[in-house]
């Protein structure tokens, strides 16, 4: 078992949004993201089988996704997405997240 | 794509943890579960192998582990587990958390 406090991540740095590791192991990849305001995880996808989540542990922002789409996401939300599928977000206040990528690549 | 607000799911149960699909893939299963204070997911595991992990989204609890172990969970943690190891939860307060189980059993 492993115990992680996301909220001991809660960094944010002025040049762009802030990474960590939260798990890795063979079944997925967790990480934490935390934006502020106007940052971004720029829309991108990646040439691999898989599953990803983000679930919004506070602020709010949007999740991006083909074609220039917007979803309006805020603390609560949960986007699920195919991991070649186009997907990003951007910040509309402090906002932090949770990854997990399923399997991880 | 999918998009899932959980907070649509914060409703409690007086009989017991009320707990709602939010995502079914090959990849990995994602489940709400909502707790009034005092109840519990009872210690359990199963023999398979596999990963979950226990994001608090509100409230806060313990996670439960073998040998009678509990591990104070407040909004902000994660607990990982092997799927086969002893895993449970037991609210002190309204507790909120996503579980995904990667991959489903």
């Amino acid at each position: 078992m492993q115990h992680i406090r996301l909220n001991d991540m809660r960094q944010f740095n002025d040049l762009g949004m802030k990474r960590t590791l939260v798990h890795d192991c063979a079944d997925f990849r967790m990480l934490n993201f935390n934006f502020k305001a106007g940052q971004e995880l720029p829309i991108h996808s990646h040439d691999a089988d898989g599953t990803l989540s983000i679930v919004v542990l506070e602020g709010s922002g949007w999740f991006l996704g083909a074609d220039n789409a917007t979803i309006e996401a805020q603390a609560g939300d949960v986007l699920v997405s195919a991991i070649r599928e186009p997907h990003g977000i951007r910040a509309a206040t402090e906002m932090r997240v949770v990854v997990s990528i399923c399997p991880p690549i």
